[in-house]
């Protein structure tokens, strides 16, 4: 079944020349692309190839970029509950076979016609939403949701022309959320690059292009808690860890961690919370807990589980004149929201956000910084690596939830 | 009946006093109140003794103002749906006899001990909810929701020491939202008095002290929308014209009016709404209608009839990325929310706003000043005028739907 490869020798060739280098500090200018550029590559991927079975490794190939796509070699990714929903497909119209991935971090191949702000060398952290720059949504100045390249899970082929850019044997392979970083080596749509500073390590950072920008955009760029506020946070997996880091950062002094599972209390430590509710330890509902905590309730909340008591809990703790929550959970398709009327009447608010209203081309880069100028904490979110060989443990780690990101090294 | 009443010598050589000064320009230090000051005095008023029963003048007595209050002398009022609602007292347990009118403008006539912020002559708004200063919503800079003088429907006695400040004949009449404006004279919490430029003339004025500043408010104070930016607005009484007001002094470029009455369209013409919607000439969702408009939705919107239906629209009209909603008209107390919480997770915004968010005391007298510097235009809200012995007719007019606001003349 392999004999259809074709030769993995440009490849190789390339892989050589960066082992060559010291890979992360390198200046751009010193990649040579030209043997690949433009060319079909062989590359490494995990293909799903049935809903909820183990990944496979394959040598896969892999199109050069099109117009207006990049390729990217991807160092690092890691997982996110994302990619286990749709790998598990359970209750969707599965697509497959598919290359998962979408939280990750590599460095430019080659480029397509037309693509004017990348150029091989450079570091990106790949977005599962876009920023093209033209639509109404990229020209406001409160919204991320880019019209051409806004989030869309159903879809398996690039944007340009409805084709895949993998394939094996003459399959083709579907992408994921337009990155399908688990792969050597993919292609995005240029929008979906944020260029990152050079330095920064992009085993740490990897993971600042979904789960941790969602929560710490979530806090900084939408609740914007005040100094000496009071914040709850509902669920405490990366996202939401990520959230109450937004809120350490910000100098909430009471960080409110609310989460079915009483093991997130000791880790969540490490992230600010500083007081925990767990909603199964009361009768009453929690949002009456919290409000008798904080004399009326939180200033600000933000929830991450995505479960629609937890939302409208989230929204009907935070207190009356001032409180605003924040949605970032994604909630189930048939959920709906109810409350009293009055709780808005009485100057609450309640607004939703994704990706923590970054935008991935435009903002990203200063969430790296963040990092960079030691006001962010990353290495706390990691808790397992894995050589890419192993991907498939990422998955076991997630399903029994066990740790925040696992790094899955694309080179070992 | 009315044996019992006190002589009326203070009140008339007050009223002389008054009436020989050119009333509107006058400085305080031109008021003589030591002959009334300290002293039970007798008003006009008008008396509601009965559920839904024609308000009924009677003299009646005015005890002096004690801690913290005022005794005001009330020049203008208005009638607003408020009134009328609790007049009616449909499905409510009534408290009658009462005084109702909370929104008007007068002059402060004596004060009780340890009231520092006003003194006699001041000119003053009343307002049916206050600002003690020291709460938490009063130190907050985001909240007008006064923890100690917060709108109380229920309540029918000063908050001081529970008893009321009317009577007649030695039985109690209760107040109504702490300010009782259908009569000459008054008793009113500092807290729920703006003290106004003495230039203003308080036969306009009077409005601004609740319907108009509520809609203004939710517009420029919780909505803020952009020049150019467009606006929907959810009911076109005097709340929802005042909201489109502030549309118009924000510059929106589109103000879409929606309401069930098609007369509402010429009248709603001069407070900037240019597009107008009845949601009676659709088979489709009015918010889809709006959508359809205006490529997506509109940037901002703000509901003023309080019908759920309608407050459900408002928010599902706002468009993804940016919009806000704001909710000001008061729905059923029964009345509940639903929407798709995916609504809020496109990055849509619902709040609600209580007096357009202005803190009665600080805010309220630089709305009177938008007024006196032609940027707020408020006669056109200003359809009917009578003299206060025809009090009744101005329920009349409300009652039928007839114009907008009806200013009773209490000198009349």
């Amino acid at each position: 079944m392999h004999s259809r490869f074709r030769t993995l020798v440009h490849n190789d060739h390339f892989l050589k020349l960066l082992k060559n280098q010291k890979f992360r500090f390198i200046s751009p200018e010193l990649y040579d692309t030209s043997a690949t550029a433009g060319r079909v590559i062989t590359s490494k991927a995990a293909v799903a190839w049935e809903a909820g079975k183990p990944l496979v490794i394959e040598k896969v190939e892999v199109a050069p970029p099109q117009a207006n796509e990049v390729r990217v070699k991807i160092k690092y990714t890691s997982l996110c509950h994302t990619d286990v929903h749709f790998w598990e497909a359970k209750g969707q119209t599965g697509l497959f076979p598919r290359i998962f991935g979408h939280e990750a971090a590599g460095v430019v191949e080659s480029v397509g016609d037309g693509v004017k702000n990348l150029k091989p060398g450079d570091h990106v952290l790949p977005v599962f939403t876009g920023e093209c720059g033209d639509c109404v949504h990229c020209k406001s100045e409160e919204s991320n949701m880019c019209d051409l390249l806004r989030i869309n899970t159903d879809r398996g082929v690039m944007i340009g022309d409805g084709k895949q850019r993998f394939s094996k044997n003459g399959t083709p392979i579907n992408h994921f959320l337009g990155t399908s970083t688990f792969s050597e080596y993919t292609v995005i749509h240029e929008g979906c690059l944020a260029k990152i500073d050079p330095s920064a390590p992009l085993d740490k950072v990897c993971i600042l292009s979904c789960g941790v920008a969602t929560g710490l955009g979530a806090t900084l760029k939408v609740a914007k808690p005040k100094k000496g506020s009071s914040v709850a946070v509902f669920g405490l997996g990366a996202v939401g860890l990520a959230a109450a880091e937004g809120a350490r950062i910000s100098g909430a002094s009471r960080i409110i961690g609310v989460d079915l599972n009483p093991k997130r209390l000791e880790e969540a430590k490490n992230f600010g919370v500083n007081e925990f509710v767990n909603p199964r330890d009361h009768i009453k509902p929690v949002q009456q807990i919290i409000a008798e905590m904080t004399n009326g309730g939180v200033d600000r909340s933000i929830e991450c589980t995505g479960n629609i008591n937890s939302i409208i809990s989230a929204f009907e703790c935070v207190h009356d004149g001032w409180g605003v929550a924040v949605l970032v959970g994604v909630p189930s398709p048939d959920a709906i929201f109810k409350t009293n009327p009055f709780n808005f009447l009485d100057e609450r608010t309640l607004k939703g956000t994704s990706f923590g209203n970054y935008k991935p081309r435009t903002d990203l880069p200063s969430v790296v910084d963040m990092y960079m100028n030691k006001k962010l904490e990353v290495e706390k979110f990691i808790t397992h690596r894995v050589p890419f060989s192993q991907i498939n443990k990422a998955f076991d780690y997630m399903l029994r939830g066990e740790g925040l990101r696992c790094i899955i090294s694309m080179e070992e």
